[in-house]
């Protein structure tokens, strides 16, 4: 199997896989105190400000849940788009374990806007509502698009203004900054960002992401709250040796850019085919196709199996493909080249 | 560095390290539903009954809430030990995210007993008192003894007596069996236990530990509460690809004899020594001296760069030495001849 | 003061307060072992059948938490309205009590519907998506609308036919029993309802709720839930006496009856002046004004301390107008005409 | 039925049952923005000083969470003694809503000391270890034993030099002033406690309590908490009234001065009775007796119904008398009789 199921289904980077192996020498404290993490904890502060503070833990979940923790009373709310990962691919967690109220905003490409989220800012001081306290945005969105820097600096100005915080959703921060040419601090820190949840699975780890405080002072007693919520991990220099294998060079953006321009390559190679329309502007590792019936039933049929793919559930007849850090241009081709025989048929 | 400051700084042994790469073969499915992960399941059942149900997850943390919330309503409680690392270490987890109590028991050497266990099953169905549910027991304990098949099979019997559930920590549940020259399903689902978490990180791999539904109707529907509890890693298969090194030979049992036998090397290097008391039965892999103050002082002073180890915090004195599955030889004789040494000055 | 603010303004009915009176006499068991409560118990039974089972508690957050407590597990969702009580004026306690997402959706007039319900049944079985277990609507709507008996048992068999229960927030109950001509029964247990929050609190009590559970086996145990969440009151049979004055008799429906009559006079009192314009169907106790600004400000300006009333925050120039049990003709008539004198000036 | 069953088997006070009836007049504006509610603050602030921030809420669970809520993060503990009513009697509310882990110590008469407090104080800072933030203790004790003023003041001193806050239950704090000639302030606000559980109910209330903050840091925001966690009144007046009635002249006093002196009678009257033998000091208005089995049961069976008490759970053969604002002499001559003549058989 390979192709464009999920960037979940790829597997491991070579690069990533040796630090694992170079990690594996004699004992090492447990639980972060080790020299792996304290070097990843510099290479944060490199990309994301000398201020900033990181804290590796297992997966998404974690770093979204705990960046609510660490940003929210449980009594507040977190704007964000209906289409958020958060608001619909977390099974509850953050209301759950934060306590904390998601305040959906619909949206036509997953990006929420700064009037969008000042028309949410209601009921301040009213003891009955939920009380906003945190913008989290997706970059890039789960629909494949990508906020400039202009428009997360805005977005911040807004919720700073309305004393809001901005979190980033960054499952896939390195393909937008991949796909903006920029640093991740310029679209994170220096935008205004508060707290990112740095991704790193999706782009070649094993496993491994992080919550990133830009602003320093709610990292302040984080370390409970991690152990607490479930997320610490005893071993952890294997998941600090990992992410600065990946943050420590330019792994981050390689990986980014290939997975960006072999969904950009998808796209424009299914361009113009009978039955398949572009739904959401491919910005990141991401194309969304809206497939006529009979064409997705004898795609899948057909190649399924070497390459399968899904629906996405907002919408009958949105598909979701997506690419990886290795998906080659053969498979792009040789997909393509299925989708037009099942098109043609 | 080496020695005797955890298991858990010990790192990842090299056939599960080899598995990992292994594992590494392009695309699969994510979040478990990959061959990896039914290979797993697979020899899970092997060792804990053809009906059992094993759901690979990140931690401890994550195993023991886990076995709680499928176990447990909120305002049930679970009778422990008060040594037990549910009640000591898990900084208020299961409290926090299962909202199940803890009912903990005072003993000698971190064993429960049925008597002890009985006495706290009271006020049953009386509104205003938390009720008992689930028994937890460690295995091996938090102080390095071992609970007998037999010890564990009269604990069932009055749990389930009473229609409470038995639930064992084995985050060193390897180090058990090879105490007892046992099977682990001899001490678990054999012996009338309903749920495990079920140790790997302790005993070699990486990350990676597992709920083992012995009593497969606790399983129903678990999917959720690990998803919703940030237990679910997305490339599962190489959480899976771990636990199945792990369990399909014997190297959980070469691994659990070795840091058994390095701990008995070390109790009995050190017995005698004047200012060491060794103060619990050195069962598994872990041996807990007492030492006069001077002592103990002047061992870390001297090696506790190379050795680091550090005092439990249940009696003043008292201390922890640790062995893993790469513990060596040489390490015991060195670091018991530096403790001969401090002794001796 | 009088009024329009809120049912809640009103104080105790005469004889609800003499019932209360009347319990005063010596001691009683409390935590409603008394047989005040086994009184209201008998009551309730006969308004929602033989096998109800009815629990008092304090106000309508813990009656709506409860009844989600006792119908879901936490990863499980409520679908309901965007301007349900539950979803907007609860401070988010649905999430943070039960762990339960609410799935909203857009009304006009604050009912759902069938196919609204049926169409948020989506991804079952899939453990990162929030499964629906229950559909909640309050009857009658925050709007001031009722569901007819036949439209429950509709949305009771939607809801059903995808293994959903159907939940009442009845904080007005009462109205929408009074404005249709049925009893309560005919709108809740005899229309499949599965669970009701039954308010009395705003229909002349001093304070009182009750979960109702029409479906027995949601029940069971649940004392534990109400005791745990903060609901159970020690002496309750001061509650349990005021349901009982409510409910043995016709009180529940005198004052229902009274606050729709009064709430008809004053949206007919007010049709057709010039800047005031009734938002939705007037059929309980409420009247929604959308009011032009320079009238409401002079309107408030003018009689805001004798008829305090406030915007409704889902849309800007949006009032409510609430009458209660005490509210008389001459309210409403002196009301009237400062409206017709503000519109006029 | 009368006697020694609970404080909370007594109904109302008359002038308490007055105060409501006087608070029923007309429309008030609900949750607290009445003029009841702002009388019972000032009232309040007279009691523990004018910094004092005052709360109603509906039953002691809620006043005991909330408290917990206010003063601690979820990864933080309360020191309490094993007999604590949060510890044995509030169903893990504080675990399941506050995440607050109990760290229990063991006492002779309900009593904690600064000692063990100090004791307790462990493993700060360390990630894995619930961090003690709150010294938790009973006012009266659950035990009828009472605190100085001194001993309260050690205690605050304790805590504070360990960075920790001082909560009192004071479901009987009337009871415990009473017993001691003070005020109430003397034993909380001058004697440095941070935050009241404030009790009425059980001191001839229908039902009312209050969270006292006497450290009013504590209270900002707190009216979110007390909203999302259910305890928030809409008909506050009712509430306010009877707490103002209590507070306002000396009705806490006297009513409470009525039942110590009725436990005190009680325990001279059985004094010396072969069989009966009292457990703890009688300073509030409780009496332990440990009661000879043949006795209790005789006692029991010929006058159970008319004066029923219950045995303590903690001991086998102990039991508990409780006294209430009503209880007479007559009753208290009455049933030591019935003592008598059950230990003369």
């Amino acid at each position: 199997m390979s192709g464009f199921g999920s960037d979940n289904f790829a597997g491991v980077h070579p690069e990533v896989l040796e630090a694992i192996g170079r990690a594996n020498a004699g004992h090492a404290v447990a639980y972060g105190y080790d020299e792996w993490t304290a070097r990843a904890e510099a290479v944060f502060r490199r990309h994301f400000g000398e201020a900033a503070r990181a804290f590796p833990v297992f997966n998404g979940t974690g770093a979204n849940v705990l960046s609510l923790v660490a940003s929210c009373e449980p009594w507040q709310g977190a704007i964000c788009t209906e289409t958020a990962h958060m608001n619909v691919d977390e099974c509850g967690a953050p209301e759950r374990l934060a306590g904390v109220k998601l305040i959906p905003v619909a949206t036509e490409h997953g990006k929420l806007d700064p009037d969008s989220v000042a028309a949410r800012v209601t009921r301040v001081g009213d003891e009955h509502a939920v009380q906003p306290r945190v913008v989290t945005i997706s970059q890039a969105t789960e629909l494949g698009t990508v906020y400039t820097a202009a428009e997360i600096a805005a977005l911040a100005e807004t919720a700073h203004s309305h004393d809001l915080l901005l979190h980033v959703d960054g499952a896939r921060l390195a393909n937008a900054a991949a796909h903006l040419g920029t640093s991740l601090g310029a679209i994170t820190a220096e935008a205004g960002v508060d707290v990112v949840s740095f991704g790193g699975t999706k782009n070649g780890l094993l496993l491994g992401e992080a919550v990133v405080f830009c602003e320093p002072a709610l990292a302040e007693r984080f370390e409970f709250a991690r152990k607490q919520l479930g997320q610490l991990a005893s071993k952890m220099r294997f998941i600090s040796a990992q992410l600065e294998a990946l943050l420590e060079g330019d792994l981050w953006r390689r990986n980014a850019e290939h997975s960006n321009a072999m969904a950009a390559r998808l796209a424009a190679a299914v361009e113009g085919t009978d039955g398949v329309e572009i739904a959401h502007p491919v910005e990141a590792n991401t194309v969304f196709p809206r497939l006529r019936a009979d064409l997705a039933e004898r795609l899948l049929e057909r190649h399924g199996a070497e390459f399968p793919f899904y629906p996405w559930p907002s919408e009958p007849g949105l598909y979701r493909w997506m690419c990886a850090w290795d998906t080659t241009p053969e498979d792009v081709e040789r997909f393509a080249a299925a989708v037009a025989e099942a098109a043609a048929d």
